[in-house]
């Protein structure tokens, strides 16, 4: 939801998809984040924006299930084709949590949907480096 | 534990520290990393390192406890002073662990020891926002 304007989320966002590449096909989509006066209504108007491009698809969430760095490779390596939603600064509907696959945590913090944006495809690369053997994860 | 040459790394660490500088003291401080050939020994030098630079610390691990921010804000705000420890790529030494007054996980999942910089000042951020009530934490 919503493009970034701070470098460092936009540079680190670049070095994880060069890293992820050579071993899948990952795409960022981004949606239009909608002007906050209502937050309800705004929230609506991201989900319906959300739920057109995204019919199957795992919500991060701090409410959602938390995992560690292992189970989150068994949960990426059984599938063929995932995406994952991350909302804007206020979150997303509760018609969003209620579409979505899986909700997953990759906290009990509450952290910045840019930080999260990092910290998924980190710990995508992370997963394909457990799944693989290789030697990035200690 | 150890300098970072990833760019995006050093400017949230900057970022974060600018706007935690208003409400509190912050310093960082970088322990020398041994070059690994021996883990267990490379940790040992590195353990003796932290335990000569700080006496009182909180320890940050996965293995730690899991906090929400809320929890976290509450646990800094019973503190004047508090010092975080974040290790190398291959963690810390048990000694390390024995020494620690709380070891405090940012979550389930490993994450590198850079985005647990990052991590750890956006969440002080944040906490300090949640104690003076201000907007910043949704």
């Amino acid at each position: 939801m919503g493009k970034t304007k701070e470098s460092f989320v936009n540079m680190a966002v670049d070095k994880y998809l060069s890293l992820l590449r050579p071993y899948a096909d990952v795409e960022i989509v981004t949606v239009k984040e909608e002007v906050v006066k209502n937050k309800n209504a705004a929230l609506s108007k991201e989900a319906s924006r959300i739920l057109t491009k995204a019919r199957h698809f795992v919500l991060l969430s701090e409410r959602g299930r938390l995992m560690d760095s292992e189970e989150f490779a068994g949960f990426i390596d059984k599938r063929r084709d995932v995406t994952f939603v991350i909302g804007g600064p206020y979150g997303v509907a509760e018609s969003v949590y209620e579409q979505a696959e899986t909700v997953l945590s990759l906290s009990p913090m509450t952290f910045t949907h840019e930080m999260s944006r990092i910290i998924l495809l980190e710990q995508l690369y992370r997963a394909i480096t457990i799944i693989k053997g290789t030697r990035y994860h200690h």
